[in-house]
């Protein structure tokens, strides 16, 4: 058998902002492949059948990403994660026809790799395409289902609530937790997506762009499960509606990490036994002793309550404010 | 001996935005009150002696602020947080010339209380004045550390992250955050705060305003402790530089919640015993099932990367982005 054509995407340059095909990245047909001949050195040789497109491919195309991310190097294929079938093998590790899938296939037709390393052998399911693979059963569904599994601590009757939940991920925890029995808030920015997420089952589907987050959760909460894509002020609004003890699963992080929030409100903390007489034992003689500093704000005379209370709106008090009304 | 004046603070009309002193509230001298013949009818006689003057007032003047948060009436005096000292007594629950404190002290220079109901009795440290025990011996001292204590679990040699640094509650968690041996990164709105919060002791100073917050973050974190008192923006920098088990003190919030917020990151997911395997073994079979559904956006050929990949950094796709670069 002869050469035949082993095409490839190659990175050309760094973007500044979208990539533009053709330029940023180059269809290149110029390499040939002779797939009985090409020596293995003890490795394998895949087809590739499919490769998954994601906006983190456009970060590795940054001036000055590096190896920690994976920087793409001008001139060299780009690589993600994606799908392949083996034609030869000259090691045990892997079988031809056999699948492997990970986040190190090239993006060229035919690569010989040299182990197995970071790419494993996937046993697929004989009627789901190898394309879910890359999606729903693969990093997506990952993220969602092992997320929901490890965190979510669902229970029947419980609200969740689901931001992006027209996107990738969303649209299958939408179903989890339907699944769990879960009473269903979700928002996406279209009124299609919206359309979309009650077709998938979720009970209160909403468009964020053009109602108020926290009007709905306030009808419709509190929550319990708070599957947060976004940060910043939908973050905000739904601590501020989440129940005692929900469980907030924010997604993307660049690291995996638990973390554990609580909001402080007085009253009931002072009915923790102990907890009052230890703070009146202790804080007035740190107080005293100077070993905790504080700063008051002293103003004589009921008359100045309306000036006093001006300047703690407009905070140009300088330390805790307090009206003296009268010396005993 | 005769009627003395009784001098009040009335509320006089809801304010469109900053009160008006003499004109939303009014500083009233026609009532007068002779204390030793003045009914108690089994209840007590307090000299109001301190008053505390915080923003939250003026969240009670709103028009529609009702009972739930103690909207003020217009013709009648406010209330507060403050203390009196007990001139006359007909309960034994209070003491004449013991101190009384509560939320529900009227803004008058003597009152007469039916119970002590609210109010309780101040057992107050020869040596620190009465007006501390509004600050920093009283809820806003309470607030901090109160809150540290049943959160913060601070470990020597570990960082926290305090905000509002120079405020009347962080000032005194910076404090605490030292004294328990943590590494104190603070921040706040002006570099006269800063030099304040220096002064108490905090390793890591900044002004927010003129400083990335993510910057000082990323050098001196991550975090274990994050009290956090802005939200929005900031949330998320703390959040995204806090150590993993870090503890999220959020303040203030209208009721006392503890939540739990995880970051997911499947690499490490998959690490945990069981979890790769039931994900390939439910998730495929669902999906074929059609029990989950999903949406793949599949375009046919390497050639058409480049586009595939404008259309997701665009949010065009319409599903999970495959390119499919062959068949078997």
């Amino acid at each position: 058998m002869s050469p035949i054509p082993n095409a490839r995407v190659l990175f050309n340059f760094h973007p500044e902002s979208y990539p533009i095909p053709g330029e940023t990245t180059v269809y290149d047909t110029t390499k040939t492949i002779d797939l009985q001949s090409v020596p293995l050195n003890g490795g394998f040789l895949i087809k590739t059948l499919v490769l998954s497109i994601d906006p983190f491919l456009r970060y590795r195309m940054n001036r000055g990403a590096d190896d920690r991310v994976g920087g793409f190097q001008i001139g060299a294929p780009l690589d993600g994660f994606g799908i392949g079938v083996v034609l030869r093998s000259e090691t045990p590790e892997v079988q031809v026809g056999e699948y492997v899938y990970g986040i190190t296939i090239i993006f060229q037709e035919y690569t010989v790799y040299p182990a197995l390393d970071q790419l494993q052998i996937l046993k697929k399911h004989p009627e789901l395409p190898l394309s879910a693979y890359l999606g729903a059963a693969g990093m997506t569904g990952q993220t969602a289902y092992l997320g929901w599994k490890a965190y979510a601590d669902a229970k029947p009757g419980e609200v969740a609530f689901v931001t992006t939940g027209a996107g990738a991920v969303g649209s299958i925890v939408i179903q989890l937790a339907k699944q769990a029995g879960m009473k269903v808030i979700a928002s996406a920015g279209s009124e299609a997506k919206v359309e979309f997420m009650r077709s998938l089952g979720a009970d209160v589907a909403f468009n964020y762009k053009t109602t108020d987050t926290r009007a709905i959760l306030e009808k419709e909460g509190p929550i319990n499960v708070f599957w947060d894509h976004i940060g910043g002020e939908i973050t905000d609004a739904g601590i501020e509606y989440a129940a005692e003890g929900a469980r907030i699963l924010k997604f993307p992080l660049i690291s995996l990490k638990s973390l554990h929030i609580h909001g402080i409100f007085v009253p009931p903390l002072l009915q923790i036994p102990g907890y009052r007489d230890e703070f009146y034992e202790v804080m007035p003689r740190k107080l005293v002793s100077g070993e905790i500093k504080h700063v008051e704000d002293l103003t004589t005379g009921l008359d100045q309550v309306g000036e006093v209370m001006l300047a703690v709106l407009k905070g140009t008090n300088k330390g805790k404010a307090v009206v003296v009304v009268a010396e005993e």
